[in-house]
C-alpha cells in the first residue's frame, strides 16, 4: 500500500479551526467538555488530561471519574467542575485498563456515546468504536491501530502500521467510519471521507510518559469549542484534531526550548498551551 | 424600560476604596472575612473564592466548609484557617446547590447572615437575600437575577435581562433592597438608592469556569476590609463591589497579556490579583 | 516605664548569626529542627512554618505533629521527615490551642522541653515557658505578653505593652528568664541579661494571616543551625532571634516589591526567604 | 591505604552517557523505570525521587511503594504510573527502615533483584547487595558503606572510611562486586574492575535533607534510559553513575545562583535537573 496527497498542517492552517470567545458568551456557549478518563490504576492521566483541556480555550470541564481520583484532578484544576451534567463533547479512556471496567464505568461510557455529541475515544475506551453514531477522532499508536483492525478482520501488523501509517490511518478511517488520529513522530490523521493530514513533531522529547493524556485534553477542548460548527459540517473534525496535534507539538518545542533543550515530562507541555494558543490565534 | 447615569468604573476610582494597612495594623483589623462557600459536589469554587480572598489584601479569611474541602483549601492557601470565630464580613453561597442544604449548613448560613456583618451572597445562596438586614451584596448572572425577580413576582425573563441589564439591575435593587452586582461583559452595579455604576471586561477571556467563584473572592475581601467604613456608610459597598470587578477584569486582562491573547483558567486570574491591587494602590 | 539603650538591628548585623555550611557538613552537622506545630484545628500554622524553616538553611527539618496534617506538610515541603529522632532545636506552639492538648502531644511537649536543646515557644505553647531551663525564645504579640506576665501576678494591660513595648519586654525577660520577642510593626528582642534590640518591620503588608508561623519557621531553622555555637555562648541567641525577624521582614519588603506594592500572603513569605538568606550571607 | 589514578568527571565526559531520543523511540524504548522507595514513615524520599527521575530523560516513571504514598506522588509528578509492569532498571530503598520491612515489601524488593535489570540500591535497601548478579550501583555515605563492609568482616569504622574514601570505596567495590558510589563533598565512583571517578560538589549547600533521594532519582533514569548499552556494556555503569553525580552537582550550583548563593531545599534541585541535561547534552 502507499498513500499520496497527504497535507501537512502548519500553524496558518490551525488558526481557523480556533474558536475565541465573544461578548456574547458565556461558559456554557464557549463549550463544555466532559471528561471520563483515569482509573485507580491510572490517575495520573485524567490530572494530565482535564488540566490540558482547561488550558486550551474551552468554557468548562466535566470530570467524572473515580471519586478519589476527583479530589487530585480538583488540587491541579480547581475550574475543574466535578458532576454531571450537559456537555457539548466527550474525552473518553485515556488512564483506563478495558479489562477492568465496573458496571459504573459502562454505563458512564455508554451513556456518553449515546448521547450524540462528538466523542475523543482515547487508549482504553478505543474498543467502543462502532458502538455509537455520533462523530469520533480516535487516537491510537501503531500497536493500538493494529489491534483495531485485527478486531475487524483485516489483516496487518504493528510492523506494517509503523512502516506505512498513512496508508493504514486512511484505511481504518474508512474501514470504521471514524477520523483516525496515528500518533508517531509523524502523526497521520485521516478521515472517512478522505481527508489526509500530517502533523509532524518538532522534537522527540515528546515521547514521554503522559504526553498522549495531554493530547487527549487538547484536542476534547478543541472539539468541545468547536461544538456549533461540528454541527454542521461533519468534515471540521479532521482539521481540528490535526490542530490539536500541532498544538501539542509546539507546546513541546516551547518547553524543550525553556529547558535548552533538555528532556520534558508531560506537564511541561500543560504550562505551554495558553501562550501556544494565543500565538496561533494570533 | 431605559436607565441613565450609569458611571463607567476606573482604575482612578478604584484607588479611593481600597483600604491599605497601617503601622497600627494586626491582622484582626485589617480585616477578618468569613467564607462559606464550596461542598462535596463543587469544592473547586471554594478553593478560587479562598485563594483569591487571600490574596485581597484582607488581615485573615476563615474557610468553615466541608472538612474534606478544608483540606484542598489549605493546600493551595496555608495562610487560610479553617475554624469559625469572629468575622467582619461574608461570603457565602459560590459552588453551593441550594436544593441539597444539610441541616448543617443552613445553620451555619443563618448563624452568618443574623451576625450583622456585611454579606457577599453568590449563587447558591441567592435565594437567601432579603432573610436579612445587614449591608448586602448580590452577585447573579442574567439567569439568576430572572429568578430572584420571579420569585418577587416581578415578570421578566432571561432575555429581558440581558437586553436591557441596566434597568433590570437597578429595579432589583430597588425591589430587594440590596447592592445588585449582575455580572455580564458588561457589569452592572446598582444599589437601592440610585447608585448606577458599569464595568466593562476588558476581555471575553473572563467567560470561563470558576471565574465568578474569584469574583467572590476578591469581593468578599474588599468588604472585609472596609468594614470600619462601611459600618458608617453604607453607600460604600456599591463602589466597593465595582472595584472588585474592576481587579478582576484587570486581573484577567494581565493573565490574558502573560499567555500572549491565549485562554485563561480562573486560578490565573488569583495569580494576578496581588499585583493588580498594587498598581491600584499606585 | 521607659527603655533607653536599644540597638535597631541591620542587615551588617545579621550576617555573623548565620551559619554557612562547609565541606565537612553534612545534613545534621548543619542542624536539625524539631517541629511540633499545627493541630486539626489549624494546620495552615504547621504547613508555614516548616516550609519556612526547610528554606533558612538548616540541615533538616522533623515535622511530628498530627499524622493528617504531616501529609500536608509534605505535599509542600518532600525535604521534611515525619518521624521523631534527634534534634538539635524545638519550634513549639505555632496553630495550637493550649485549651485542647491531647494526652500524646502533651508529652511531645514535655519531652521536648526535657532535651535541653534551644527552644523557641510560639503561640499555644507560650504557657509552657518556665516549666523548663533549655535556653529559650518566646514569641508573643502584645496581648499574649500582657497574659504572660498577668499569669505571674505582674499588672499590665495589652493597651500598655502596646504603649511602651521595649520596658515590658525587658522586664518580662528579666522576670520569665527568657528572651523575649515582642511582635509588632516594631519587633522587640530582649534577653534577662539585659540585651536589647529592636527590628523596625520594612512594611505594613506583614501584619496578615500566617506571617508569624513563618517567623517561626525561620527563627527555629537559625537557632537548630546555630546549635554549637549556643552551646557554648546562651548571648547568641537575642542576636540570632533579631536576625530571624531581619529576615522575615526583608523577605516581605522583597515579597511587595515582587507584587507592586500589593498585598502579600504569608507564603509568598517563604518564596523569599532563600534569598534573602544569600543576600545577607553576602 | 592509599588510591591514585581517580579521574575528576566533568561536563564533556558526561555528554557521552546521556542518552537523547530519536524519531523512533516511544516512551518504552527510552526506557522505563522501577521505583521501589518511601514508607509510611518515609514518604518524602519517595517524591523527591520519583519527581527527579521522571525530570531526568527517561520514557517512564513506574513507582509501586505504599498506596497513600502514591497519591501524594502523583501529586507532584502526574506523569508517573503507579502500577507493576515492565521495566528496564530498578532504583530501590531511598526512605525505608531496613528493619521495617513488610512480607509485601520483602516480596517486591526479591522481585526487582531477580529480574535481572540493572539496579540502584540505596539506603534502606543497601544491605540487599549481593543477594543478586545483575549490573548494581549502590549509593552509600561513609557510616552506610563502614556497615557494609563491617557486615563482610572487613575491619574498618566510619573515621577511617571518611579519611580514606577513596581506598575504601574501591576496596568495597571489589569486594563486593559493584558499583560503589560513595558520596560525600567529593563522591567517589568505583567499579570491581578498577574504574576510579571524583565528582566534586561545586556547593556545600548539597548537604541538605532530601538530597541523596534526588541523586537516587537521577541515577535510576540515566540507567534506564541507558539500558540497551549496559546490556552490552557493564563498563558503562561506573560513567553513568559518575554523570549523575555530576548532574545533580550542577543542578545545585543552578539553584543556589537563583538565590544569590542562599541555602537551597532538595526540590529546588528537580526544578534545575532538565536545564542542566539539556546544557551537557550541548
Amino acid at each position: 500500500m502507499s498513500a499520496g496527497g497527504w497535507q501537512e498542517w502548519r500553524a496558518a492552517d490551525a488558526a481557523e479551526w480556533l474558536r475565541p470567545p465573544t461578548a456574547d458568551d458565556d461558559k456554557y456557549s464557549r463549550g463544555v467538555l466532559g471528561v471520563v478518563t483515569g482509573s485507580h490504576e491510572y490517575p495520573g492521566a485524567a490530572l494530565l488530561g482535564v488540566e490540558a483541556a482547561t488550558r486550551s480555550g474551552v468554557g468548562m470541564v466535566r470530570y467524572t471519574g473515580p471519586r478519589p481520583v476527583r479530589a487530585l484532578v480538583l488540587a491541579r484544576a480547581p475550574e475543574a467542575v466535578t458532576t454531571a451534567g450537559r456537555v457539548q463533547a466527550w474525552l473518553l479512556g485515556s488512564g483506563m485498563d478495558p479489562a477492568r471496567r465496573s458496571f459504573v464505568l459502562i454505563g458512564e461510557l455508554e451513556h456518553a456515546l449515546a448521547s450524540g455529541v462528538p466523542v475523543v475515544l482515547d487508549a482504553g475506551a478505543l474498543d467502543l468504536v462502532g458502538a455509537h453514531s455520533a462523530p469520533t477522532v480516535i487516537t491510537p499508536h501503531a500497536r493500538e491501530l493494529a489491534t483495531l483492525l485485527a478486531d475487524r478482520e483485516v489483516r496487518t501488523s504493528v510492523e506494517e502500521v509503523r512502516s506505512d501509517p498513512a496508508a493504514w490511518a486512511a484505511r481504518a478511517a474508512r474501514e470504521i467510519g471514524v477520523v483516525v488520529l496515528l500518533k508517531g513522530a509523524v502523526t497521520h490523521i485521516a478521515d472517512p471521507d478522505g481527508a489526509a493530514i500530517t502533523v509532524t513533531a518538532p522534537t522527540h522529547r515528546l515521547a514521554t510518559a503522559g504526553s498522549g493524556d495531554v493530547l487527549g485534553g487538547i484536542l476534547g477542548a478543541l472539539v468541545a469549542a468547536s461544538h456549533e460548527r461540528l454541527a454542521n459540517d461533519a468534515h471540521a473534525l479532521a482539521p481540528i484534531a490535526a490542530t490539536a496535534v500541532l498544538v501539542h507539538g509546539l507546546a513541546a518545542e516551547r518547553a524543550v526550548a525553556e529547558v535548552d533543550g533538555g528532556p520534558i515530562v508531560a506537564s511541561d507541555l500543560t504550562a505551554q498551551l495558553q501562550r501556544v494558543l494565543g500565538q496561533l490565534a494570533g
